[in-house]
């Protein structure tokens, strides 16, 4: 009990939580993917904080961008590991309030963070999927969300939240379930992948695939393509940043020295911090996996998928009220791409609040601490909630 | 006879050319680094066009960028090869017209394009300097192109130009030798590399770094580091670009089919045209020299090195008349630095002209068509001649 106590960390925690695991789709009902292949069993791995409300009204489901994993808030009994990825947000009185909402945090198809991905068994070959797994796409990821929450004996969400490629999870739900998503949070995000965005992609899985240990995919068992996705890594984070915040926080100051150390073993601290990050990744992630999420990201658009190219039509379906986020110097994601989000929404009629958030520190800003999402998410959530469905 | 003239494929081309070397700095007067160490033999490859005047006083040196080389303008003898890099600009009639001045352009001391780097031979063992070369900076680039100046009988420069890594030897250039720049054009560039253009090529030098074929350096004989080598180029080459140019450039095109392929071949035109960038690059450029010019990319700053910290300080030495060009999409030397620049010349009364280029292409733009560029230039060139030094 003094160990749980010890990770309570603060009372606006929610303290300890466990993974769980949900299973669905075995043979021979496996899940039917938009490529026309079938998968299954399918695993999900997700966390719930807080209480469902007896007349299950108040579930907010929170989605995470690509190396993100379920584990959203609190912290896992006997770990020294820092808390989940949006401890900030998540918790008793914050913005998505715990003792309000009860909040669900679905890891995605693809991911290798507990759920089905490139790194499961494949049950037909008692080896790892590795590129035997089909390709998935954001709908997907959805499609097994759903069967989630019908898991879990919920009708109807009061919210879907989530940034990044979390935000186009956002909005495939809110077009391919409208009838079960209430409200629509989507954060630094867009309805189709930029060919910016696509090519920066490209070139981090071109990293990975150039490493000789990836051998076509099937590394399990056998050294990993670490280097390659370590390289990877440190193309998506630059592209997370911006140029003020890499400014402000590096400059360009030296590591450990005052002067150029005229070698190649790295100079400045902006250098030292990609090469720790991109060290960092390698322990935790799997590089198949940031193959598929990325390519499921470079798939997406909304309009295409379901507007025969048109983004009203796409959203016609939509019965969501919606709080759209971007960030200033989110250059990945750029404001212009939420403003033509909104104005679709807008021309369906639909109830949209729209906020540009000034913030210097790039795509990743809605992860960081910010009084104003967190204000805009609560108010927000709290009319929903008050307002009739 | 038929061959040249099939060669001179326009009456605004130099026509045909030839790379000329120039060997200076033998032992034991080796050229002195800016790392202290020293280097000698060093051999500078050039090309020029046009006529000096009797006078000698109408000299124009031209200065590439990265990639680049001394062939600016103009065809080889028997090469199907296309011209020069800048032929846009560079010819008789063009915006630097070589039936006025006298064009020099002089590849970069580390390249690998016929000058000195490290693909060269090392006098001392024999072999290639592979990581023996010491690494140079901007400065030793322009030092070396003071030699080959000196060596031409050339006293003093009607004007120095150049973009991006080129852009920041004509600002060494103006600094370094103030007596002998009577105009600098500094296009598309920066007085002082920022952290994120420095973490851009640190995420590209450790691409090359992580291609086992790149062993330290020392690949010269055996297997070249090629898929390294391939993903830094798509990483240099997406900051090229921008937003707007490769949405309009590639959009979200499919590559020879109309379908999603679900599988990681390649799907979208942008990744095509990148892959095919890396695949090019290749095969004219040493991974080596790429880590080279990167790191003197990153080195450079001017403030630090001539002004203890100042900018203004730095420009206090300078008498050059300058035309400071930037591009409104371009990301990477974004038009802010060029108005510190600006800023700090003027702050020194120097007679500066400023514009910023609109244009979507990003970075890349100055090397692509545009009249606006080559009317300024046409101008500037034309100003300054006439004027009194």
């Amino acid at each position: 009990m003094g160990e749980e106590i010890s990770h309570d960390r603060s009372s606006d925690s929610v303290g300890l939580v466990k993974k769980e695991l949900f299973t669905f789709a075995g043979p021979p009902d496996e899940l039917r993917l938009e490529s026309g292949s079938r998968l299954g069993p399918v695993t999900i791995a997700y966390e719930t904080y807080g209480t469902l409300s007896p007349a299950r009204d108040n579930a907010v489901l929170i989605l995470h961008a690509l190396s993100g994993d379920s584990h959203a808030a609190g912290y896992y009994r006997g770990s020294d590991a820092k808390p989940g990825w949006w401890e900030i947000m998540v918790g008793p009185g914050k913005g998505i309030d715990t003792d309000r909402y009860f909040v669900i945090c679905s890891n995605i198809l693809g991911s290798c963070m507990g759920s089905t991905g490139p790194a499961s068994l494949n049950p037909a070959t008692g080896n790892a999927y590795a590129l035997d797994f089909p390709v998935v796409t954001i709908a997907d990821m959805v499609k097994a969300q759903k069967a989630l929450v019908d898991h879990l004996g919920i009708d109807s969400l009061l919210a879907v939240i989530g940034g990044s490629i979390g935000g186009m999870q956002v909005l495939e739900w809110s077009v391919r379930y409208p009838e079960m998503v209430r409200a629509a949070v989507p954060l630094a995000t867009t309805t189709l992948h930029s060919a910016l965005a696509i090519a920066f992609n490209e070139v981090a899985r071109q990293a990975i695939m150039a490493d000789p240990n990836w051998q076509g995919g099937s590394y399990y068992g056998g050294p990993k393509p670490n280097l390659g996705l370590a390289v990877a890594r440190m193309i998506s984070h630059v592209t997370y940043l911006s140029d003020g915040a890499m400014h402000r926080k590096f400059g360009r100051r030296l590591q450990d020295k005052k002067d150029f150390s005229f070698n190649f073993g790295g100079d400045f601290q902006v250098e030292s911090y990609l090469r720790y990050q991109g060290s960092k990744f390698v322990e935790r992630f799997d590089a198949n996996s940031f193959l598929y999420i990325t390519k499921a990201a470079d798939y997406f658009d909304l309009k295409s998928t379901h507007g025969g190219g048109s983004l009203i039509e796409a959203f016609s379906r939509t019965r969501s009220k919606f709080l759209v986020v971007s960030y200033t110097s989110d250059w990945l994601y750029p404001t212009y791409q939420s403003k033509a989000m909104v104005q679709a929404l807008k021309k369906n009629g639909l109830d949209v609040s729209f906020c540009e958030i000034k913030a210097e520190c790039g795509h990743d800003a809605f992860l960081l601490p910010s009084p104003r999402l967190t204000s805009l998410l609560r108010g927000f959530l709290h009319r929903v909630s008050t307002e009739s469905a």
